[in-house]
């Protein structure tokens, strides 16, 4: 049986990668790479660091299948609307699920999938490959391997635990900080963040704050959110025009 | 500087470990391992474990010290009172900290600790060495690699992302799951099971469940908490009888 293999990466240190999740990256026949090319032409970032994990673990030279990714409609993203976010995610998911089924249909043998973190957080390969086995015309086993999550990498650096003893952490988006503050978590992950206004409402709360974890353009400030508000801002202004992209995470605590 | 390095070592499975955890493994002059020995002489299987892993990952013999666990109270466990239990659990740090200072103050070079799973989930470690370098007697930096938790390990075998889109998923304990479960949590992972009775009041949930994940007695069970009730308990039991100690983690997931 053809195995498709979801592959966590790790956010982006070389070495975060597991010992078994190598081994796999050596044995598929090919991975399938989805491409976010800027409309410039400007190679999509996340792809070439994708490249530079396989140049580093990879005994011969990688087959690269790019997929191009569909555009996704984000316009609904800001509201607080959670039905039009679900519709533009799933129309999303659905053009991605006809390309992913095509490239699997054109390349025989075993196929690569890397995802970015751990496909267990906020990745949609899972789903796709459900949906595209449930359609049936490819045939397959499904292998997840987990990878080092940027929420993990974020807690390394700073040195913390990501909660106090016996206490919960509530791990979500930037969008639904808000739901998770009103019910009085203590400890608050978010993983998905898009702008740091939501902050602006939390002043005295302690903050843990990352971007691009693990790679060489990593930038970490922790403090209480008033005090490094600006700081914050800056930072993350300053990753993006360095590396080409940021992606960061962050742990609120509430205030004692 | 010396170095106190606090290394993720997974949950069981000898190969997830990331790469540069296999270096830093290498390279500490020796590893510090608490030893949770039965009274009747039985060796921790915990420490069984985790020198299967070094035998596996290290280019030389390692130098373990072993540091004798204190007992911990755990008559509080069972109970609701957060003050028996943060006292209870205060009290055994408190006990590790003195054993640990020493033992680092007897060993010179860089130290390494291996955790279970990541050190950024329900585990001392960090706090413990917080508080001996507070003491002001050693000197150094501790130094953290993130590892794979057992619950990324659970998603992984499940093949699962831990939350629906968009959805947040609630990090918690066994004895905080009640709680979860009124806050109106869709998703709720619990990493420190203690016993499956709490299931009894959620038979229409849906729970994919883990034990030992990642070694060769893993166990798996998934679906309707009323259907599988029994089996879980069975294959606990089973777990606990064939490996000598059981580790389980699950996810629920409210019914819609």
């Amino acid at each position: 049986m053809r195995r498709i293999r979801v592959i966590g990466i790790g956010s982006g240190g070389l070495d975060q990668v597991t010992v078994e999740a190598v081994r796999a990256m050596n044995e598929v026949a090919y991975f399938l790479v989805t491409d976010k090319r800027g409309k410039d032409g400007a190679p999509d970032p996340l792809v070439v660091a994708r490249g530079e994990i396989l140049a580093r673990h990879l005994d011969h030279e990688p087959v690269l299948v790019i997929v191009d990714d569909p555009e996704r409609d984000r316009s609904a993203d800001g509201t607080r609307s959670a039905a039009d976010y679900d519709r533009a995610v799933s129309d999303w998911h659905a053009a991605r699920t006809d390309a992913w089924e095509q490239a699997l249909l054109d390349h025989d043998g075993d196929a690569g999938f890397l995802v970015w973190g751990d496909p267990a957080f906020y990745d949609s390969a899972i789903r796709m490959l459900d949906r595209v086995l449930a359609r049936g015309r490819v045939e397959g086993e499904v292998d997840v391997l987990p990878g080092i999550s940027s929420l993990q990498v974020l807690a390394a650096r700073h040195r913390i635990v990501l909660h106090e003893v016996g206490q919960p952490v509530h791990v979500t988006t930037g969008r639904r900080l808000a739901e998770a503050v009103e019910q009085g978590q203590p400890n608050i992950a978010v993983m998905l963040n898009r702008s740091l206004e939501p902050l602006d409402d939390l002043p005295d709360w302690q903050i843990w704050w990352g971007a691009n974890l693990g790679t060489e353009h990593e930038r970490l400030v922790a403090g209480r959110v008033d005090d490094v508000r600006a700081e914050l801002e800056r930072a993350r202004a300053e990753v993006k025009a360095a590396a080409g992209w940021v992606m960061d995470a962050y742990l609120l605590r509430r205030p004692s």
